[in-house]
């Protein structure tokens, strides 16, 4: 740990040990160049915002700091910024990861404008669209909203209220709210900035429904005045994201040339007729929306960077901190040596690290499939479930994390100096929008049972999880080399599963597959009985609402290791290897130890053994605290970009 | 239902369903008619802050609130105004639970200034002080810090380094900070309107150190200036309660008048010479320390307070938000009527419920030794105990119960004009503040462990816990009539535990002592034998840190189910007492169903019978659901108070 490197950041250089900077190529993993490469180009003077700025300026602050970002390539990388050229997913999510090291309110406002408006434009729309409209998305000079979520339809895309009617007359569309409940709500540059809308509704023609289709609508004039018949609102003070501009929008009647309908998957023609590639409106349905993947993909690492950040500070403040002297300690005890505090941090820590694998993963799900790459209908699908369910996971644990974070600084962690808070505040939202946690866990929990026909359908038809997955008629496969390595492992130990040392990762990866794999066809079967059953269809399936969420867990559980166990394999450097072999274990035997209750239920292990983990995962602790530092240097977040009061001076 | 109530309050008067006005009788408990009256005279107009506020505005606003709630007889009430007026600890208590309706702020520097400055005043000083300051404390003309924590030392007040020495030439006291740890910290009322501090430091005459004591230093002058030799600082924003004042205070050689020093329990003679009632320094320090124990019997109403606000909002508006349709729901499902919904709210609304009752006895032990009734030093100290942990159980589980609230009520529950979010920021530091709740709860673990003579030295010699709880000789006894009526209980399911249904409140009672005994028993061997080993004295019993937190907390759920079932005893109305037998059933079944792999690991309970919990949890939910309004009518916050956009129109 004396040996240090020095890495390029546009700030001072990083002084950081050589184990954390192996740590951090590890976690950056196949992208590793382009993350440093990154770190090293982003502009980090205004990186977070006064906590003190009211939500106007913090408003324009945030609005400043985009077109600054803007200005040093850090906007809108990797949308393309007219019709011919093409989208770099890659860049796109890289650069939202990097923007989540500083405020929040620029990270979601730019990925409002270029990931969901500008994505709207780019993946719903075609050449006209793309000509006419990109260039000033991505300069900034056209702020737009992405209108879907409803104030009566949260969740629900499939019930939107909001009416888009072509009117042959006139040869224009007329959108309009026919009620209270479909105003568009909680929509980022619709309370302020923006002057236009991607407005999702139902699409009639000639009084024909054909289902929610996507039109851009001019919502303000150039002096800022509600355009005629759009009623805007302004959501005004949140629990974070105070510089993102969340909005309500009404349409009263109001017309739209047809050309405004983004109708890549479904036009209307000179004619007043409706035509679409796509003949099943369910298909054409799931086909536009899967388009949208990206925002949840990088909702899933904002997550991911935002607990990294968090967790950095207060292990940090517990290799400074002490309290209580004790004998050999007149000084006090650093925190970091007390054990309960060893065990509140860094089995948070290695499971930001798990994630963080698991994110690389979906990465390159996403970039293969959006850039171009070769791949079926059912590759996409297992994209969308995988990043709902990694979207869920990894917001979830941020929430914990960082709370855990803020408690672990004690009365420090409270102040807005020490950056916790405002973090905090910030990634709350992030649990429910872009999808709501529970719901998308349904979703994915929905999509485990596609190789199940008639549990699936049960669901199906008692409304749980509507329109919010597609059905599908084949077996739910997946084909990686991470599966097959896991399986690999998982045998190693099917034999003598006690016997095993509780570190053995074979043991970890068959406890991980036992408890996905029971839980799946426990669910199947109930599933299967509950549609076969008379009475209320809807109550029969409700009850396996706690069911359906463990499932989705312990199938996302076993990805996120099977991700960690592939990147392992990767590692040359024989201490880096076996440090993280440890935060392997440390992760593992966190979320064994979380549901051991149901491994003794379900005799997948003694009393005795389950007893013997609380005890394996302290020690496993004990071990990794002399390598903390470097632990949290590998987490990746530069120290100097932490700008926490408390770990200076 | 259909029947309703109308309470009075001081605005529209409130409509409530009877079962819900009888549910809140019980929940009130022996202080029905103390809340009734609180809740009627409340003034409710300036209820809520406006979250846009500045954190300057903020402050002033919380202090003009202040004042208009003391000219209501909301402010000091229960506080003594004078040398000869008393303490009346209920309507203390009563009052800061009744101002935790509202801004949190307020009821926060309302604490600080009645109860801790005040009370330092009132506890630790003698009858010059009390004619000569509580006055103007009480009428707000004389504002104060309460200067206990150092940014060195938060929760290690024996370890304090501000220094009062005697000067014997002058017959003055000389207050400092001899190193930058020294400065004292988060101190509300020391940013910007407070003009003088309760000072903790080490008192030291004619050379000889005689531990912590208190003393007041002017620390502004009238125009708001430092005092000579006094720098303040000012925190700033915070992740919360902007409208406390908290700040910093450094002291520079300060002089003050001998007189100054609160020396009720010692102090110094015109001849300079330290003179105690109290030989024993160390029963001193906790004498002193004792006597502020309201403090944390009021942040654990708060608490529970606050919890309460943002369970009614959510399962209120579960109660009217619609999502998904489905067979037989056309316009969609009640989100109550989900199960994951159910699931998330009606537990935590039965743990508030259980909370409250051991709160009811909680107040009743401090009414009863503060108002003057007559008690041991035992008692005093159970008192302390019980205080520290209910504090700690009840600031983490508002933490948690606001947050999934927040999450039940999707972006809905991220906009401030709903309230949540606001509660959210506000009542995250209650997990720290008036004592970190990791270190309460090895502090409760130490205190069950004093009939183990052996094992508590192993700690005390460790520095573990060290001088945050009183030596004692004697065992570990409580007296109370919950106690005996929780022992019968549990005797009727010891035969045959496995037999009994799920929902028996006898086997509940088993499973909770048999939880607190075994985990008590296993810890006082732990540490006995840790005492015995040789070598790393604190790392023997620094390894015991998560067997101590799950002791306490074992410990403490014993408690309030012992206060819930006494609670049971006393309701007379057969349909009040179905329900809550039901609401008690479901606190107790999911304290089991959470620690069902420690039944287990401890061969208490059988694989199936761990299984059948959760669906018998699932089936208290629905058996629940149709009085989820009165359930929340009976949690005590008036709907008119809660002034959530949602639930309005």
């Amino acid at each position: 740990m004396t040996l240090t490197d020095t890495l390029q950041t546009d700030g001072p250089a990083e002084q950081i040990t050589t184990l954390g900077s192996r740590l951090r190529a590890a976690l950056d993993g196949p992208y590793a160049a382009e993350r440093a490469a990154a770190r090293a180009a982003f502009p980090a003077e205004n990186l977070l915002r006064d906590p003190e700025l009211s939500v106007g300026e913090s408003r324009e602050w945030v609005l400043d700091r985009l077109r600054e970002l803007q200005d040093s390539g850090f906007g809108s990388a990797g949308v393309p910024d007219g019709k011919d050229s093409v989208s770099d997913p890659l860049t796109a999510v890289v650069t939202f990861e990097t923007l989540a090291h500083g405020d929040l309110s620029v990270t979601i406002k730019s990925g409002v404008q270029f990931g969901l408006f500008g994505g709207a434009v780019m993946n719903l729309g075609t050449a006209w669209h793309h000509e006419t409209f990109l260039p000033d998305i991505t300069a900034l000079r056209l702020l737009g909203a992405f209108a879907m979520t409803e104030l009566g339809h949260g969740s629900d895309v499939a019930s939107l209220e909001t009416t888009i009617t072509y009117i042959p007359e006139t040869d224009e569309f007329e959108v309009d709210s026919p009620t209270p409940g479909a105003t568009k709500a909680y929509l980022g540059n619709a309370a302020t900035h923006g002057t236009m809308a991607a407005v999702f509704g139902q699409l009639i023609v000639d009084g024909e429904r054909h289902g929610v289709h996507t039109i851009l609508v001019p919502i303000r004039t150039d002096d800022g005045a509600d355009a005629t018949g759009v009623i805007t609102g302004d959501h005004g003070h949140k629990g974070g994201l105070l510089g993102v501009d969340n909005g309500t929008l009404r349409f009263d009647h109001v017309r739209v040339p047809r050309r405004m309908l983004l109708d890549r998957y479904g036009g209307v023609t000179e004619d007043g007729v409706y035509v679409s590639e796509i003949e099943n409106p369910n298909r054409r349905f799931f086909t536009m929306l899967g388009t949208l993947v990206r925002g949840r993909v990088c909702i899933a690492a904002g997550s991911g960077i935002a607990a990294r950040r968090a967790l950095s500070i207060a292990v940090r403040h517990g290799l400074r901190r002490r309290q209580f002297p004790a004998p050999g300690r007149q000084d006090g005890v650093l925190l970091l040596d007390y054990a309960t505090h060893q065990r509140r941090l860094l089995p948070r820590v290695a499971r930001a690290y798990a994630l963080g694998f698991a994110q690389n993963e979906l990465t390159g799900r996403l970039v293969h499939i959006q850039g171009g790459g070769e791949h079926t209908e059912d590759d996409q699908r297992e994209l969308e479930l995988r990043a709902a369910g990694l979207k869920a996971m990894t917001s979830w644990f941020a929430n914990d994390a960082v709370q855990e974070a803020r408690e672990a600084c004690g009365g420090a962690g409270y102040m807005s100096e020490n950056r916790i808070v405002g973090i905090r505040e910030d990634v709350d939202i992030f649990a429910t929008f872009e999808g709501d946690n529970t719901v998308l866990m349904q979703l994915v929990a929905k999509g485990m049972l596609s190789g199940y026909a008639e549990a699936w359908k049960a669901l199906d038809r008692a409304g749980v999880v509507q329109a919010t997955t597609r059905a599908v008629g084949e077996a739910f496969i997946e084909r990686t080399g991470a599966t097959v390595l896991f399986e690999r492992l998982a045998e190693t130990a099917r034999r003598r599963p006690e016997e095993t040392a509780l570190v053995d990762r074979g043991w970890h990866a068959l406890m991980f597959e036992e408890r996905e794999r029971h839980t799946l066809e426990a669910l199947a079967r109930r599933a299967r009985q509950a549609g076969r059953e008379d009475g209320d269809r809807f109550e029969a399936i409700n009850r396996l609402g706690g069911h359906m969420q463990f499932a989705a867990r312990a199938h996302v559980e076993r990805q996120v290791l099977a991700a960690f166990v592939e990147a392992l394999d990767a590692i040359e450097d024989p201490e880096t290897r076996d440090v993280m072999e440890r935060v392997c274990s440390l992760y593992a035997l966190g979320s064994i130890h979380g549901d051991r209750a149901w491994f003794m239920e379900h005799h997948r292990m003694s009393a005795g053994r389950a007893k013997a983990l609380g005890e394996q995962i302290d020690a496993l602790c004990r071990e990794l605290r002399p390598h903390a530092l470097p632990l949290v240097e590998g987490l990746g977040v530069p120290a100097e970009w932490l700008r926490a009061a408390i770990l200076e001076g």
